[in-house]
């Protein structure tokens, strides 16, 4: 097996990336094919298709795997078998997400001769993945929006995210204010932080720290006083 | 890495087998777990997802790959890129199906000690595949209805399939004679012969097997005088 391309993310962490593809749309990627797999017509059509499908290898993850994992969205304490989770730690380290291909690259760019670069939207991949393989996404396949999925039949609840005026002066600066604020949000309302720490009242005191792109976000949770949590953007600092 | 299963499928040669899953949902296959994984652990709480992700190896195909590939949906003659395509010419020969999963045994069966079998539904996969690994269906991850898919936006037609007398027969001596009726009808109507001979008129004389389960299915295809394509079953024997 030998790596088709390679990933350069807005998620240059694994913490702080959310736990499937398309809950984070304003996540942008680079796929970079590597040779020999750098050849337009490797990609020739691929325009045509909205979505792909990414397989790649949890790089980041241990090798060593159990049969057992518990999975955040149980809170981190009922056990699943490794092949009803969807876990980075598992046999062979597979990953594979649906992303959208907001656009296709060939040619030379800043510096770089030839290559081709896949542009990729909403996806949950660490900088530095190795790809293993792409493919279409082919609804009448692969969308089974009936099927039955155990454990976690809906996405995660998503919770509000406020900025401090420090930070949104931050992020005005910026040309890319408007992705890297939405981002931010997207990133923020699966509440990022460790499942033992999520389990427990938040108190606001607690700074956390993300990092998106160039960027460190700090922020604090807070329950309110209805009990819905609030994520807390403090302070936007540079990397 | 290394092999977590292998499919048992009704499947034993790659002519005929649907290009995607789902075409033939009367296609079934028992996927064994492997040592060490062939532990109840592995797959607990597996029963609550109606549908699974395969991850597997084109072990029956070269390991050679070119750039283009003529995708047989295009009549064998356009061009299309490897990453735009699911063909299984493609680098490290990386499988992806969803899958029904229509039961899970653990313990001994048929003099075999311990073990885990996943009893799969409507897959297209080869009998011995290797299994790479297994994942749920995520609907609200995995299911994007929407997506536009190029040049094979919608599944294949559908043909016609009648059965001989003498095939008839055959089947209703069978135990399993609606599901293997049914199956053969999902399998013809693909029309599974190779796309230099579909893309011709048929005049019902030249004539074709494809083995599945334990049965060879002779068969003609014929073009009707209004032009539709009718796949005739003529014979079925013992393979």
């Amino acid at each position: 097996m030998q790596p088709v391309g390679i990933i350069e993310s807005c998620y240059p962490d694994k913490f702080g990336i959310p736990r499937q593809p398309g809950l984070a749309r304003h996540a942008t990627a680079i796929l970079h094919l590597l040779p020999p797999f750098d050849d337009a017509d490797c990609v020739r059509g691929i325009e045509g298709f909205s979505h792909l499908w990414i397989h790649f290898l949890f790089h980041a993850s241990p090798s060593r795997w159990t049969p057992l994992i518990r999975p955040p969205r149980l809170g981190g304490n009922a056990r699943i078998g490794v092949f009803a989770s969807r876990s980075t730690h598992r046999p062979n380290r597979l990953g594979q997400s649906v992303v959208e291909l907001a656009g296709v690259e060939t040619g030379s760019r800043s510096g770089q001769q030839g290559g081709v670069r896949l542009l990729l939207r909403g996806h949950d991949l660490l900088d530095g993945t190795p790809v293993m393989d792409i493919k279409p996404y082919l609804p009448w396949v692969d969308a089974v929006p009936d099927a039955r999925a155990g454990y976690a039949p809906a996405p995660p609840a998503r919770h509000s995210v406020s900025f401090s005026a420090a930070a949104d002066e931050i992020l005005h600066r910026r040309v890319d204010h408007a992705t890297l604020r939405a981002l931010i949000e997207e990133v923020l309302a699966q509440d990022p932080r460790p499942a033992y720490h999520a389990a427990k009242p938040a108190d606001g005191q607690r700074q956390y720290g993300v990092r998106l792109v160039d960027v460190d976000v700090r922020f604090t949770a807070l329950n309110q006083p209805d009990g819905q949590l609030l994520m807390q953007v403090q302070a936007i600092v540079t990397a």
